[in-house]
């Protein structure tokens, strides 16, 4: 099935969404929020299965669907850890500045701990005071969970997948570097992110969902031109199971806890680092990459970021085209 | 005000509390969670403090409040962001380690971004899996605030600190090095933290709250014996006001977010590293402290991190002896 919150007080208004994104039933009656929904799952999710039935089947009067009134499916959550799936992103950082990944980065995985406390909406600007902390995009995958007990193992952690989502993880490249140098991690450079109008269950997937990843291209667009096509299941060294298990390793996690896959990154067909969409390749879901590519390609890189006046779309299509999750799209505007 | 969450459900049930933390009145009919009342605080504030009056002139009938029914006020919070206020502390670990502080640590505060989707209760124990985890307490300051502005002074922060609680901010020290080597920040390595029994309004703290710090010493006992005795107003390089404003440089702050003030930590009465309580001195508020000055001293650390049947104890008392928050009172189990 697919929910959606719309844009209601702090934590909207829970809504069951059409397969096709374009209409919606009220499921405010089984439960208020989606975070309600999540704290309930097995007694309210089949409820809600049985109202997306009757939407899917015209049973019941629906409203059209507009994916500007959505908030982020959790506009507020207890829980954002973000991990990196692809390391083919961090290797492409590690090459521009001439160092190595350390071998326990391929079986260890690297998360963050993200400010969850308020999420853009989808279709949201991102408020920026200075380009000078280099606004970027990254396009990713997260999936949210019901509880989950503390030590769980990666192939009981796929259980606990609930919901998808796209993400839109708003970083300030400019501010990193002096961020991590103090070496508690990211806070100033992760503002807040949106994800993607609608979250879907994994059945909703089909073939597409294996082995705790999506096997589809996550569809990147910058100032309205193809940017980004990654697959979401290549080059992942970790699943998203094996990412719920790393977070649960020293604590439960609560239902309603989202972890992202980090950006989505492939290699270029040649193994090598990746080439833009209008050359044929896979293109790039954040501009650090393009950027990490133009430093070891011409020693320095010329894309910038983003700065008021710039766009990014975010989106994945099934295998006949349809938009699956609804799509981000977000302008920058001065804070 | 006093107010407190008895255990029920997934966020408590909201009460107010005496002054002499022995008497509680239910206050679900105002506001039925501690994150409500935050929420719609400007609406609810109020009402909650005209009950409080009730409870004080036991115009309203109280039932006996036994801090063990009580959970974390927020049992579980949309963010919950650690500064490092006591730069002592930090001196402490560098030193043991033959590394000078950066110049920027003294005007640029250190914060980590923690886990806030489920927090322990104050006398709830902590689970420990593996003694090779290095488990330690951390015994801090914390503070909720309401909205807050992207951007936000120093000097307006300081009305937005709306309740204050203390907080033993439990760390896995043998998982620290790995995960900050990573460059990410911790993240296994801060599994629950817990709040004292009891979050105050900052008028409770009377003379002793000055400059957004508080002037009393945190009371810490380890095992049953005093282990602590820091002043948590003496060598506060930032306070807390200022640390909300850091954490809101870049993003806004939802009503409820808890920000912490790191260990407290005060210098020896010579400016050196401080002394044991035993020896008249002011202690230590965690174990990696009474470590690194042993290892400064002896070159080795000889104090073990916690194992099962530890417990350590965490309070502050008001100029007349009297508990302000309850305590927090934590035995270490096995997992």
């Amino acid at each position: 099935m697919k929910l959606a919150s719309l844009k209601s007080g702090r934590d909207g208004k829970l809504v069951v969404v059409s397969k096709d994104v374009t209409r919606y039933s009220p499921a405010d009656h089984i439960a208020p929020t989606m975070q309600y929904a999540l704290d309930n799952w097995a007694q309210v999710a089949p409820q809600l299965e049985a109202l997306y039935r009757d939407v899917e089947h015209q049973t019941v009067p629906c409203e059209r669907f507009h994916e500007h009134d959505a908030a982020s499916p959790l506009p507020r959550a207890y829980q954002w850890a973000d991990g990196s799936a692809y390391i083919n992103h961090v290797e492409l950082v590690r090459q521009a500045r001439n160092a190595t990944v350390p071998e326990s980065f391929y079986h260890d995985p690297l998360m963050y701990q993200g400010g969850s406390d308020g999420f853009l909406a989808p279709r949201d600007p991102i408020p920026l005071k200075d380009t000078a902390w280099g606004c970027d995009m990254e396009g990713e995958i997260a999936v949210v969970v019901d509880d989950v007990p503390m030590g769980v193992s990666a192939e009981d952690a796929a259980d606990h997948i609930k919901l998808i989502m796209l993400v839109n993880d708003v970083s300030l490249r400019g501010l990193i570097p002096g961020e991590l140098a103090k070496g508690f991690g990211f806070f100033q450079s992760k503002p807040a992110s949106a994800f993607s109008p609608v979250a879907v269950t994994p059945d909703e997937l089909g073939d597409a969902w294996k082995n705790s990843v999506i096997d589809l291209p996550l569809l990147v667009d910058y100032n309205g031109a193809p940017f980004g096509r990654a697959n979401a299941a290549q080059e992942a060294t970790f699943n998203l199971a094996q990412l719920v298990a790393h977070a649960a390793k020293t604590r439960n996690l609560c239902a309603g806890s989202i972890i992202g896959s980090g950006t989505v990154s492939n290699k270029g067909a040649d193994g090598g680092p990746g080439t833009p969409v209008s050359e044929g390749g896979a293109g790039y879901s954040c501009i650090a990459e393009i950027r990490m590519i133009e430093t070891i390609r011409d020693g320095e890189a010329s894309t910038r970021f983003m700065a008021p006046g710039d766009t990014v779309a975010i989106e994945m299509r099934d295998a006949d085209g349809h938009s699956i999750f609804g799509k981000i799209e977000q302008e920058v505007i001065s804070a």
